[in-house]
C-alpha cells in the first residue's frame, strides 16, 4: 500500500545543520477532501532561506515549527482530483513541504507547462529563484548597458540568472563563487566577463583587477566579508539589492561589515528584499525569462539527489557550497 | 589697512584632528574684479562633512587640498559690487570658506532675507541642513504619520530639525544623542516623544523601551555602534537615510556592523545620500521650512563661536559633540 514520507525538524540547530535536525517518518497517505487534489511530489527544492526557518529568531518568514514537515517547494502532479480546477496529470508547482505527497484545496498551486521546459525547471529558473534574479537585477538594481555587475553565489541558482539576465542587457558581469570548477563555469559557460574564486586566498585584489571600471550593481547573495570587500569596489551612486546572507547563518559570532562608509561616500542603494513581497513583478519576469529559456539563451544547471531520505544531506551541502547550480531532490 | 584673514589645511589629520592641522594667517584683502563682488563674511558654518574634505581618502567631495583655505560654507554681505546683480549690503549665502573675505562671481552664491530669520540661520535650518533633514525624512525616508522616527546627533543642526518635521507629520520621534541636556533640550523643548542617552550605557534596553513599536525610519547621522543597535528596532519595510557617519571618522579601526542580517530580514531600504545631489528637492524644502519658521513652529539653537581664529577648535569640539544644535562662527 503506498504511504507517504515525510521530513521533520527535529530540532533547531546551534550553529551549521546536522543531520539530527531532521527526521524521515512514513504516514498514511493523505486522503483529498471535497474540492481537493492529492498531489504526487517529483521534486523538491533546496534553498538557502530554509536555513533561516530552522532559526527561532525572528526572519521574514514564519519558523518552521518542532516536529512539523519542513517548509519547501515541489513539483509534482495532480494524481487524485475533487476539485474541478484541477484533472489528474495536471504539472503543478507549491509549497507543499519536504514529504512525498500532500493534498491541496489549489490554493498557491500554480499550473506549469512541461513541454517549455523540464517540470523542476520550475522550481528554479523558471520559478522562485528565476523571478528573484529578475527583480533583484532589474527592479532593484536597475543594472544599464555598459554597467558593471558583480553576483555572489554566482554560479547558484539565482546568481547564474542573474549574471545571465545582466549579459543579456549589455553589463559586464563579474561573477564570485568559490573553487576553480565554479569559476570557470561562470565564464566559459555562462558567458560571464570574469568570476574571482573567493577561495584564492586573494580577494581584494582579484576583484579590483576583474571590475576596472568599479561595480554599479552587487546582487549579494552571501553578505560577510565577500560583501565587505565589494564595498571597496562599489562606484558612485551604485545599488546593491540584498538577497542572501548565507555567509553568515551558522556564525555565532557574525562578520561585521567594516566598509559601511562607503554607502555614505558612494551614495549606496541597499534594498533587503524577498522576492514573495514582489507579487506584482511575478508575470513580466516569468515571461521575459521563459521567451530566454525557449530562445535557448539562458542556461541551468541542477545538482541533484536521489530520494526523500537524502534531502538532508543534500540541504547541508548545499549551505556549505558543495552543490553546483539549483539544488533539487529527485523523488520518483 | 583691512586685511583677510584665513584658515588654511595646514596638514591632514592622521585619527583625531588636532589644532595644528590648521595654520591661521593674514592675507591681503582681495580686489573685486569686472563682473565680481567683494563679500565680508559674517558667519562660518562649521559642519561634520568637513571632515572627510581633510583626509586623502576618496570621499563624496574634492579633498581639501594642503596649504589652501579650509572648504566650508558662509553668510556674509556685499560689500563692494561690480556686478549689476549685486548691490552693497545684499545678504548672501556661499561656499566662501574659512575666512573674512573672498571675491566672487555671483556663481554659487544665494540671496537671503534677514527679515524672514537671522542671517546665520541661512547656514541651519534655512540652509544646507535644513535641506538635508527634509532630503532624509521625506524623500528617502517617506516618513508617514503614526510611524515612529529615530534620529541620533538628535539635537545637533540637521537631527533637530528632522525630529520636528517628523513631529509635524504626526510621527512618533525618538531622538539618540549624548548626555542628559541634549536628551532634556529634545524632549522638553523640541517636543520629542524620548530621548535616549548613549552615553548612559544602556543603549540596546533604552532604544527598546522608547520604540515599543519598533523603527519605521532612522535617519543615521553617526553610523557605528549606534547604527548596529537601532538595527535591531527595524520594522519590516523600514527605512534608512544615511547622511553621516560621524562616530567613524577618527577611527584607524571602524566599528563593523553586526546587525547588518537586519537589512535582509526586515527588508530595509539604506540610502547613502549627499544633499548636494539633490538640487531638484531644495525649493520646495526651502518653502516648507521657511513656512514652518515663519509660523513658530520650528525651534532651532545654535553654539556660537567668536572669531575666526577659535575655528579649529569649535570644530574639534563639535567632532567629539561638545557643540549644542548648529556651530557657527561669528567672525565679525
Amino acid at each position: 500500500m503506498t504511504q507517504n514520507r515525510q521530513v521533520l525538524l527535529a530540532s533547531r540547530p546551534s550553529g551549521a545543520v546536522r543531520p539530527e535536525n531532521f527526521c524521515i517518518v512514513d504516514a498514511p497517505l493523505p486522503k483529498p477532501g471535497e474540492g481537493q487534489v492529492l498531489l504526487r511530489h517529483h521534486w523538491l527544492s533546496l534553498d538557502p532561506y530554509m536555513r533561516g526557518r530552522m532559526d527561532d529568531a525572528r526572519s521574514y518568514a514564519q519558523n518552521a515549527a518542532l516536529g512539523e514537515v519542513m517548509v519547501g517547494g515541489i513539483a509534482g502532479e495532480v494524481a487524485e482530483s475533487r476539485n474541478p480546477k484541477f484533472k489528474v496529470g495536471d504539472c503543478v508547482i507549491g509549497a507543499q513541504g519536504w514529504q512525498l505527497y500532500s493534498v491541496s484545496d489549489g490554493r498557491g498551486l500554480t499550473r506549469v507547462d512541461t513541454r517549455v521546459a523540464p517540470l523542476s525547471h520550475y522550481l528554479g529558473i523558471l520559478g522562485m529563484p528565476g523571478v528573484t534574479a529578475w527583480v533583484g537585477l532589474i527592479d532593484i538594481g536597475k543594472a544599464k548597458a555598459g554597467e558593471t555587475v558583480a553576483v555572489s553565489a554566482a554560479s547558484g541558482a539565482v546568481g547564474s540568472v542573474v549574471g545571465q539576465l545582466a549579459k543579456l542587457r549589455g553589463c559586464r558581469v563579474v561573477g564570485i563563487a568559490g573553487g576553480a570548477a565554479k569559476c570557470g563555469y561562470c565564464f566559459s559557460e555562462l558567458g560571464f566577463d570574469a568570476c574571482v574564486d573567493y577561495k584564492a586566498g586573494r580577494l581584494l585584489e582579484d576583484l579590483q583587477e576583474a571590475t576596472p571600471q568599479g561595480v554599479d550593481v552587487y546582487f549579494d547573495n552571501v553578505g560577510g566579508e565577500i560583501l565587505d570587500a565589494v564595498l571597496t569596489r562599489m562606484n558612485p551612486h551604485s545599488r546593491i539589492p540584498l538577497c542572501g546572507t548565507i555567509s553568515q547563518y551558522d556564525k555565532a559570532d557574525s562578520h561585521g561589515i567594516r566598509n559601511f562608509r562607503s554607502f555614505l561616500v558612494n551614495r549606496i542603494l541597499l534594498q533587503g528584499f524577498i522576492v514573495s513581497d514582489r507579487k506584482a513583478a511575478w508575470p513580466q519576469a516569468i515571461a521575459e525569462i521563459t521567451q530566454w529559456v525557449k530562445d535557448g539563451k539562458l542556461k541551468y544547471r541542477e545538482s541533484v539527489a536521489q530520494g526523500l531520505d537524502s534531502a538532508p544531506s543534500a540541504f547541508i551541502g548545499m549551505l556549505k557550497g558543495e552543490n553546483f547550480g539549483k539544488q533539487v531532490v529527485k523523488l520518483t
